[in-house]
């Protein structure tokens, strides 16, 4: 099944994105008439004079004091790095990092990445308010549930119209977060909600680029500004998230509203969280680990003379990239991920490096796949048949993929991955103990030492 | 016609922001199981590992490089305040400024309200890089046609889906000001419009609360953040804006793209540019300025028994509110507006403040005032009909509004307008200088000395 159900979607649009710029980049300084220049400068002045007219107006009051908690400038953590920022900005580059690999967590439901928009803001306002660990564990619970049970209600309507629903229900995730860590009641908090409900991020179209990462940063900081805007008395409306003209009915066009409260309190969208064995798009999975399971069988790459799957539809719709250029654009690629588990038998960050992507055997290897969708394989399945070239044929069907609600990851297991993403930054005896300062957040006094671990 | 055609448009969805808030606000700490709070620490720890691990990565290196670009902190001006801040806080807090009293300009093709994202980043960004007039000028022309354009392009569908356009398209024109104005080349600026594509802001809904201006502050913000990523080397898709899953398809139903690119560079978009004589929503101006004539031909509050007005379809739309609680509220109240323009005639900000809105004479006046949508009345007229007391019947016909395009504010008008907003906070001396600095934008070698005569 095609999941494209945006109203006007057409492929063959013209190149008007380049067009724009060129003429930005490229049309002459003072390139227009004496009747432009004068609207232009007329539209300065009325500019000018409009926000001085309101310098002293609640709303810039306490828009003013809300980016004025950015002071000063060096107060929150760049994890992995030695340089301090203020917590915005620490909200955004964390953001962007922590999704960078497309290796973090999945909400299956809904393909949300939940931690990087909702951990990226809380952790860095839970440093500059020498906030407990236990009221970082309560506000990550909570803010997932909001932007997981906004992706319930939307999904996959929003998703199909090509939202990325994780930097489009991230912030109102992040502004409930911060919301709870900042100690707002509960109309602090609908403000709070509602200033965010303004701000989705993210388009399906710039998959492949860094402006994916971009989106859960953006996100959280925009659900992290929300945050101290209500704390400082800005206001939104009420009913953002549900009004005709509100948040959900803009942005999807099928919206359950139930979801949005069914067994809340009781029923957490955390509990359904998973997490990547391999550095891609989730779709891909099973795929990679039948790949690898031949790989376990004896099969080797100069063996194969092709390798079949029968995947499910998203698998070539998100991921059916056929000569990926670089190792982001080859995490959009089920072929360069299977040849990537028949070599290496994994797909780490490692094995999507440019150079392995580009590596000839590699290249040589990935032409060999040949996927085709079948309706009856479910997302996190796959059927893979080796045909080699003395003419045997190996076949692995993968059931559930591990990182599946069906066979999560062990706690030895994501160890062993927070390991091979940290070790090269932080070093291993460093990592252990910043595993340690993760199990037991809930009961730390603050949230500083975590942090301090995580810088270099 | 009514105007809304959001596909699943419904008014009666239940409160689930107030719902979510509460939630949020006042379960307890660590309310749920031992398995939630498990899942809640694996999150935090896979979701710090997948950050650390790309501390180093190029998408990482560039985010960092660009907020450091916002240090250090006090770099740009407040208008009207004598704070200083960052220079993407500067662009929020002006931005919200600027639309505040929603007297600013508007491209009346798309109800566009153009300078505030525009002008609000350009001039941060002129402040800190020290560029000259000229180049400010330059940008803002360029910024604002890119915009507008793009309004041109997914007007009506995309107001009607429930977008205030002024926030959705502005994060364009701010990065394509802020790209020419970093001298961005045109690779470089096909990047920072991808980069903006991703992060429209406003929802309608928003209209008569603090963030219907937040969305041209978050627009400048975000759209100066696109250039400074897109500088130091960030990437997009670069046909984010036209593509299937790109930005117009997804928040548009209709997409004329021949709009993007007509006449480019020979017609620009500025010279549609118009301003408001009345401090609120224009669809209401044709209605004040009935009323301002009816005072001006001695009809008194006193003498009137009803005024019935037959307006536009979209002045009921947007501004039908009849009993507005507060000053922001009665700019969406055609019923407050004229009462003003009778008993004032003019609406600036004074007229809109709370304590007029709930004079008794002012209320009994609005509530003597019915309007009915007739179709052949274009958006900048009105027929007004004042029935007295004493049996006589006043009609005013306006065809055509002051601040429309065949009637624009003289050059004069417009000063005017500029002390009555700024000569409380600047004092009329200092408001002289800052209309010559603003005439004479062009020729001054930085942006320094205007926005230094902006602060008190």
């Amino acid at each position: 099944m095609a999941r494209n159900t945006a109203v006007s979607a057409d492929a063959d649009a013209p190149p008007i994105t380049r067009a724009l710029a060129r003429f930005v980049a490229t049309h002459p300084s003072r390139g227009w008439s004496e009747a432009v220049e004068r609207e232009a400068h007329r539209t300065l002045l009325n500019w000018l004079g409009c926000a001085v007219g309101a310098a002293r107006h609640e709303a810039t009051e306490a828009a003013l004091a809300a980016v004025q908690m950015l002071q000063p400038a060096p107060q929150a953590t760049v994890l992995g790095r030695r340089e301090r920022v203020d917590m915005a900005s620490a909200a955004l580059v964390n953001g962007i990092a922590s999704h960078t690999f497309d290796f973090d967590d999945t909400h299956l439901k809904t393909i949300i990445h939940p931690a990087g928009p909702v951990a990226s803001a809380l952790l860095a306002l839970a440093e500059v308010q020498g906030a407990s660990g236990r009221a970082l564990i309560d506000a990550l619970v909570l803010g997932i549930d909001v932007s997981c049970r906004m992706g319930n209600l939307m999904y996959p309507a929003h998703y199909d119209r090509g939202w990325h629903i994780t930097g489009s229900t991230g912030m109102l995730g992040a502004a409930a977060g911060c919301a709870r860590l900042l100690g707002l009641d509960e109309p602090q908090t609908t403000m709070a909600l509602g200033i965010a409900a303004s701000q989705p991020v993210g388009l399906r179209e710039q998959f492949g680029t860094m402006t994916k990462p971009l989106h859960p940063g953006a996100a959280a900081r925009a659900g992290l500004m929300s945050a101290l805007l209500a704390r400082h008395g800005y206001t939104a409306s009420p009913r953002a998230l549900e009004a005709a003209r509100g948040y959900a009915q803009v942005v999807s066009t099928e919206c359950a509203w139930h979801e949005a409260t069914d067994e809340l309190g009781a029923r957490f969208e955390i509990s359904f969280n998973s997490y990547k064995p391999y550095a891609c798009g989730i779709v891909i999975h099973p795929s990679i680990e039948a790949c690898a399971r031949l790989r376990e069988q004896g099969v080797s790459p100069a063996q194969i003379e092709r390798i079949e799957l029968k995947v499910h539809p998203l698998v070539l719709e998100l991921t059916g990239k056929k000569e990926p250029a670089d190792g982001l654009a080859a995490k959009f690629s089920v072929y360069h991920g299977c040849a990537a588990g028949l070599v290496f038998g994994c797909a780490g960050e490692a094995e999507f490096s440019d150079a392995v992507v580009n590596r000839a055997d590699v290249v040589a290897l990935r032409r060999k796949v040949v996927a085709s969708v079948d309706a009856r394989i479910a997302e996190d399945a796959v059927e893979a048949t080796a045909w080699l070239t003395d003419g045997r044929r190996v076949q692995v069907v993968v059931e559930h993929a591990l990182g599946s609600t069906e066979r999560p990851m062990s706690d030895a297991a994501l160890d062993a991955k927070f390991h091979g993403l940290a070790d090269p930054v932080l070093g291993a005896p460093r990592c252990n103990e910043l595993i340690e300062a993760c199990r037991g957040a809930a009961s730390a006094p603050d949230l500083r030492r975590l942090a301090a671990l995580a810088q270099p």
